[in-house]
Formats: structure tokens, sequence, C-alpha cells
């Protein structure tokens, strides 16, 4: 099916404890692991929660990768959610695991924004005129209460 | 079951364009509808892309909501990860459904980090002193190769 998006939602259990306390490592992983999927990095941020617990953000052009650990539970969430056809996001994946020492990781694959089943390709993409019209149309509709 | 966190898939299709085009606006929504959810807001951060699409992140003490928009789709993927019992992200969804008039939306709700499945309480939660024994532990077999 044609989707706007894939989502890869990563279950690492039985990791390194150690890695998962450390934001630092943490942090320089997430960015390898973009860079390993030929992403295009736009923001980072990354946050260390008390007593302990990491989250971190990696913006990139074709959407983000985030993670949340749970280093008292030797766990952490990832999520990979790019689009178009360029990234490679499994390996991305396969990085992951193997930088947190995973012993028992899963992965969940999501297509996002399946707006054409049955591999029919996605509608026409309307081309910015045709979008400032479309807007012009919504603005009115919304102010006659119509929406 | 006992889960580490919550996670919601949001698919906001038939939205308005405009809206859906609007960085100011979407920004605004997206850190109104973690307040909504009672979400401890840590940071955000939020981008414009040519010739449009717009992707953001809201990282809350909570974990993350995350959107990446496709105005010329009038469609929106909305994530919304939270831990704990305290927040109430279910909120968050009819605000953001309401905000972007989606005439068509859906919601999946996930459970991650499911250390516990059948009901049973989740594991022991280890404290500092057990995690620092464990990350030595995990440096020495690191260091031993037996990882």
């Amino acid at each position: 099916m044609y989707a706007l998006g894939t989502h890869l939602l990563v279950e690492l259990r039985e990791c390194s404890a150690k890695i998962l306390s450390n934001l630092k490592e943490i942090q320089d992983v997430l960015i390898s692991a973009a860079k390993v999927a030929d992403a295009t990095i736009v923001e980072v941020s990354f946050h260390e929660f008390s007593p302990f617990g990491i989250s971190g953000m990696v913006v990139i052009a074709e959407s983000h990768l985030s993670i949340h650990t749970w280093p008292e539970y030797k766990y952490a969430a990832v999520d990979i959610f790019t689009c178009g056809n360029v990234l490679k996001p499994e390996k991305a994946v396969a990085y992951l695991i193997e930088k947190f020492q995973s012993k028992n990781p899963s992965v969940v694959e999501l297509k996002r924004g399946i707006l054409s089943p049955m591999n029919k390709k996605l509608p026409h993409k309307i081309n910015e005129k045709e979008l400032k019209n479309e807007s012009q149309r919504s603005a009115f509709s919304t102010n006659q209460g119509f929406y």
C-alpha cells in the first residue's frame, strides 16, 4: 500500500543499564543512527530525568527519531518515523540494537497516512497555487461555519 | 497489561489545509494539546519544509508529542507518547481533531514496554545503588566481551 510515512516502533529490551543511563552516549548513538539511515538532521534535543530515565528527539528533514529509556528495567522505546523512499530506517534499527546491547529487541513497522489502499498510487499532489485556493476556501468555509 | 508507556497513533485525515500549512498555529495547537493532557512541557521544536509540510516535537516530562503535516493531502500524523497514569492523552486527541478540523480521524492506542504480561505487576524497580552495581557489572561484562 502507498503511504506517506513509514514508522518503526522499536522495543529494546534487556539492554545495558549503564548505556541507557548515559545521556551523552544515548545522544551520540541516536545521532549516529540517523546518519546510518541517511537522514538529514535538523535539530537534536535530549533530557535526563530524576531519578533516572532519558528522553531524546532527533528531528530530521524526513520526520524524526525518538527515544525514551528506563534503565531500571533495561528497556528503551525508540520510534523512527520517516517519509520518502530514500532513507534506510532498518539500518538505524540494527545499529541501535547493537549499540544498546539489546538481547531481546522487537520491531513493528507501521505505514502512516495510507491515503491510497489497494496499491493505487497516491492522489495527485496539488501545487502551491491549488493549496492556496484550497486554504482560502477553507478559511471562507470556516468563517461561514461550514466546518 | 502493565506497560511503561502509552502511545497514541493519531491519523488526522481531511483536515483544514490552511491550518496544516501554518507553522505558528500548529505549534500553538500542539503546545495547548500537551497542556490539555496535563503534560509538563520541557522543550518545543517546530520546522517548516519546502514546498510545504511542517514537523514538530513537544518534549514533555512524561515523554513526547510529535506531528508531521502534509497539507497538500490535508493529512497530519500525530504521536502522543506518555508514561505514568496522571496524564489524559485522550483529551489531547479530541483537542487536536477539533483544532485541525479533521473530518476523518482515527486513533490507535499502543502499550509500549510491556514487561509484565497477564496483568502481573511490573518487576521490582531497582534503586540507584542497585542500578550502579548493575552498570558496573555491565561494564565489566562488556570489557570481558560477554555482551
